[in-house]
């Protein structure tokens, strides 16, 4: 059997590359049936290879002199740099030398690199950024993880594109997080299967007709951390500003934490008291479980790892990586999408947006 | 002077009519310029105004017959019950009869039925809900109190909505809640002014232009709860979603705080301990101070209580109704909106949405 080859962008993130090279090779510990396609500064990374001692044949180095920062302008810096460490990664892809790319850079100008080099999957319009996330408060029906699709790469969504959401984000949360029959929400302004504007009225009908989805129907703001839908399917305006909004509350409460330590004795003992529990929280919402956010849509999965992503975020996006390619996640979704069209003509539909 | 006179939507609310008539009568206490309208059912609030002794030349009842539950299709509740409260209110304000109008009633039945009968200030196209609530990290320059707007009457807006939102928004913090130049942000997926799509560009561009107000650019949904804005403009689908989920996330995080409390004798001692500070964060936290929801764009103001409401919001509302009309506040905005369609021609420009 032929191996795998992940290409990793060993130049992106706020530690890379030492901690993108740390964390792949507990990746090839953990796991003997890929190669590692390093991307970036070469010397650097051959540096920390021989440091950790890896096999030569579970790696392969290709050089890229340049690195985009995450201050940068996305599109300005994947124009003006041909030979961003995105860029090389990106183009490696189109070549067919890797099975899945791995980032913890700018999530715009991966997004933007992969646009430009990447073919998508037929039926598919545009490249799509999920989040992926814990819910808080978990029933025990929840398998205790949700996806939300899309938070930012397509602002204004047709039904099309919010059918292939919900399509990918099916085929991603079975075959790579091993949950059965996921079920998926349409984020909305209230439950009633005629509410929202008509692309959201339209998509609901679609989608309670399409057997391969397991759709619950609309879900509202208030269940987005109540783990009733493990695919939250959204607009990418609407998605982007909740899930920020949510992170700036998280925020502010640990603010609020610290503001509250400071005031006294007995606010300080309060909280050392609640130590325990809050330590099994943080466990919980600890993003480097999940190994990062899918970019889907693309003939070859992009994991978006976070940018303070750490060896152990790396490691799981890597592994994730690997396990599409042996799944053969992206045939998948190209089977899906091709029984739903067939099924907007059995039904006499064009599938037309309103 | 004329007294102003309030109308009351007297079934509307969970508590209705007992905290709906005890709240007005707070109100008529605190105030003595203005006259109570009662909308309801006349023999129960009859029979309330007598047991708090209110006298005959504070109030008014006008009968009506019907009441729209929390539960009902708003629409069609609307459409078969002419004579629901609230419908009855509606019309009152529309052949004069009412200053402004509080109600505790369904949010979705209120737009209805005063989308229905009452006229919009010109150059309005909708009316508009706003939602107030105070940012959880206040900062020392920060007043405490942020609106968001729209917040689910319209989910998609042109750029004269948008702009309608932020001129709508200043006028209601500077004249009802004392707020000297209040701060406008454009909900957005980033901070240049160039993010987001056509419309939020193009909105961007017309409130840097526009001197009535104070916009600070685009916000993100991380600032929301962070004091940076008193204003907050938002497409309705947006602002929906956002504001549910922020709800939720926070029901969230207190049934968390029971899940805690139950786990043993330490962390029962950890919360007890930190309760006094937790106090003070529900003090801040209470919507029955600001009164309620404002419904803008209509002739007259609208203020939509919490469904939830007891006396103490019922009187705030009241009273901030009461002060809309003393502070001619439909006036106000019709003047700013002038200015606004007045500029575009001075500048050459259209208004056209992009």
């Amino acid at each position: 059997m032929k191996k795998h080859r992940i290409i990793i962008d060993a130049m992106g993130g706020d530690y890379a590359p030492e901690e993108i090279v740390r964390g792949a090779i507990q990746a090839c510990r953990a796991n003997r049936d890929f190669q590692c396609v390093f991307v970036g500064v070469e010397d650097r990374i051959r540096e920390l290879i021989e440091r950790y001692r890896l096999k030569p044949d579970r790696y392969a180095i290709i050089p890229a002199a340049d690195v985009i920062g995450m201050d940068e302008s996305p599109k300005e810096a994947v124009d003006e740099k041909p030979n961003a460490s995105i860029n090389v990664a990106a183009r490696l892809i189109r070549d067919g030398e890797g099975d899945a790319l791995v980032s913890a850079g700018s999530t715009g100008a991966t997004i933007i690199a992969c646009s430009r080099e990447i073919p998508r999957i037929p039926g598919i319009e545009r490249g799509v950024l999920a989040a992926i996330f814990p819910p808080l408060h978990i029933s025990k029906s929840s398998p205790g993880v949700t996806m939300m699709v899309d938070v930012g790469a397509t602002l204004h969504c047709t039904v099309n594109q919010l059918v292939s959401f919900a399509i990918m984000g099916t085929e991603y949360m079975k075959g790579l997080l091993a949950i059965e029959n996921p079920r998926v929400g349409l984020l909305n302004i209230g439950e009633e299967d005629t509410k929202g504007h008509s692309v959201l009225v339209e998509t609901n009908r679609v989608l309670r007709n399409l057997k391969s989805i397991n759709f619950i129907g609309n879900i509202e703001g208030k269940d987005i951390l109540r783990g009733v839908a493990e695919v939250i399917v959204t607009e990418g305006m609407t998605g982007n500003v909740v899930l920020k909004s949510l992170e700036g509350m998280a925020e502010a409460t640990i603010l609020t934490g610290k503001q509250i330590w400071k005031r006294g004795v007995f606010s300080k003992l309060g909280i050392l008291m609640l130590a325990p529990a809050l330590k099994r929280i943080k466990k919980r919402v600890d993003y480097s479980e999940y190994g990062g956010a899918p970019i889907l849509g693309f003939q070859k999965l992009i994991i978006k790892a976070h940018g303070r992503s750490k060896a152990k975020a790396i490691k799981n996006a890597i592994l994730l990586a690997e396990k599409s390619a042996q799944y053969n996640m992206v045939k998948q979704i190209e089977e899906a999408m091709k029984t739903y069209y067939l099924s907007l003509f059995e039904h006499g539909e064009t599938g037309a947006e309103s």
